[in-house]
């Protein structure tokens, strides 16, 4: 009997003041769930600059998935965003939750300057905007933690893991939290949570990416 | 025996190639329900400046609210939007429903430049701000069919049903309509819902509003 | 010899901890100037509510200007905005320069609920256009100071100089303004200079706005 | 006798049915000039995919620059942007001025996946801020012809003229084509120019970059 594969889903813990962070509550929503005959193992990762390499090594180590979706914040933004860069940079604008405020440095000495997402990034925005969630590509995950994670995973299944797809995906902030920041967009958990179950479903599903126009002027 | 008070709260029809619209979504969600010992007696409107003079006169006689709040569609905006001002303008950026695109005519001739919302502004906006609800006072409702009805509301109210207190609410697109406008916000219906429901509750409740800051520098 | 027509320019001086404000170098700039065989007459007001009415009146009893506008700084704006109401309510967000901090008042009692501009806005805009200039009308003037000037202004030439024509223009920050507001727009004082000056020369030259279609749908 | 060393300062022409191009009006004021006692070699490319590498190859071959700065045109936003990051993918959302329109390639095969700009973003900012001039660092030139120029630019000079320091900055559009974009930002000439001549001025002058926390965190 064969185990069924798995899906690596993460997300962060709550950050710059905030009660609450949607990404996390989309991994608690999803654990254990079986999307396209895959079993999503969710995890919580902490927003430190220290923890998160040896926390991703270790999940991939022990759930060996045939995906691995990382799941971050994006205050301010009003649509669930596919992120197809990382860079191996890190500035941190403001302190991470363990005090650390590393400035111009890389994520991963010796690695290259940039991976890129190896989900099928035009294929999900076609199925979510289909689905009616609103979704958009981003060419930048920005330079703080999330962009670590996002970097240090790409690194990992490039280096380690190299049957593994993975990617980062950024959401908007919560109704909760946006009504604490006047002229702030927000997202609907449910719309959250449906919109990365049908990302994960697409991901599964299409290891060729659509070949349509994307991408920005600037 | 007494019949219970009723709130007349009305939705308008989808428009500008819209196949739907979250105003009307709303009043039929809410319509039948009882809000603070007052029945919700919905009414949907068409995008038509023709017709809603009549139609909100009849509504009135009809049901002699207690309280009337008229909604509409904001697209582009983030939050819940409660409308402070209507103005005594009709420019119209685009064709009504029926065709009709008045250009800088007035709603009601001889009637005063202005009229105020006499809701609760503040209260209510604090009110669904500690729900956790996206929300914020506006100064304009625009010129098109939204602050029409606004000003006629208001003028009816004024002129002839001076015990009934009312204004106009605008809300976002939903996630189904901001997908189909990239860039753009939205917010879940349930989360509309329970904001003019909360809003309703408000108003019903207070009839002195809060003394504090708000408004805008410009 | 008959003396020159006179046209009444207005701006403030610096508020909310800026250390100038646009509207103030423009009157400067203006101030003696011949435009449209009208000179200029330039005067700063202070960002004060209790002082601006008594200003508004003495200068206006004193010049008797063929036309009036009033300038005033619209902080996070692109484009030279061309005020068409002005509402008779005073909410103030922060404390004007003489520590008052008005709520939910009017402007002036008894009068009606707002004044439209009598200038030509859409002349005005398809000038400013025409030149290259970026303009847009506006139908808010916000709930402070600027709105207050604005709203005295049309009730002192509704009330008792009939013959003038004013409206209200707010402009953006100068670049050494936003280059201290991370992300907000700016504009040139030359371009606002400019803007200004085609503005007054369309208003002096245009009795009859044009009959194109503007507004907002909310 | 020694030669004057060079700054190699390239722009483009119109695109996108534009009429001007600010960075093309930049590199033609600052042609020549003298700065910190480098002479600028200005040079304008074409938007077009196929032409720029070769281009790129001749100038730097040619002119043997201490520094090159390629200019580009950001229409919709506020500020100078100074670049950090040139990915090796093309996703052109429209077609360049001769009808190409790649979509998911790489600018260089073989090349790594980003490049960092090797001019000093910080102080450059820190810089600009103080004379008064909107800049701001971006994480994201896009994924268009000025994406591929940057990267192009940041390949040559790591393979092949490796004393050489380079980058990218992105300019807003000028105030006449704001004109015709409702809503959107723009700068001055003047301004622009001021501020591409005291970032050349800073990056001569400047080996060490500012170690100052900025980036993004999403």
């Amino acid at each position: 009997m064969t185990e069924m594969p798995t899906i690596l889903l993460t997300g962060f813990e709550p950050f710059a003041g905030e009660r609450t962070n949607p990404s996390q509550e989309i991994v608690r929503a999803l654990n254990g769930e079986t999307i396209a005959a895959h079993r999503v193992v969710g995890a919580i990762l902490p927003v430190a600059f220290a923890a998160t390499l040896p926390m991703l090594e270790e999940l991939l180590d022990l759930h060996r998935p045939a995906l691995a979706l990382a799941l971050g914040q994006a205050g301010g933004r009003s649509e669930i965003s596919l992120e197809r860069v990382a860079v191996n940079l890190i500035d941190a604008r403001i302190a991470d939750n363990e005090g650390l405020q590393p400035i111009d440095e890389a994520v991963v000495d010796e690695a290259p300057g940039a991976y890129f997402s190896t989900l099928p990034i035009k294929a999900i925005e076609a199925r979510l905007r289909s689905l009616g969630i609103p979704v958009a590509p981003s060419l930048s995950a920005g330079s703080f933690v999330c962009n670590q994670v996002f970097f240090t995973l790409a690194h990992l299944l490039a280096t380690r893991h190299v049957g593994t797809r993975g990617g980062f995906v950024h959401v908007p902030w919560l109704p909760e939290q946006a009504a604490r920041h006047p002229g702030q967009p927000s997202m609907a958990l449910d719309t959250m949570i449906a919109g990365v179950r049908a990302a994960l479903e697409c991901a599964v599903a299409t290891t060729h990416d659509l070949h349509v126009a994307g991408g920005a002027t600037h």
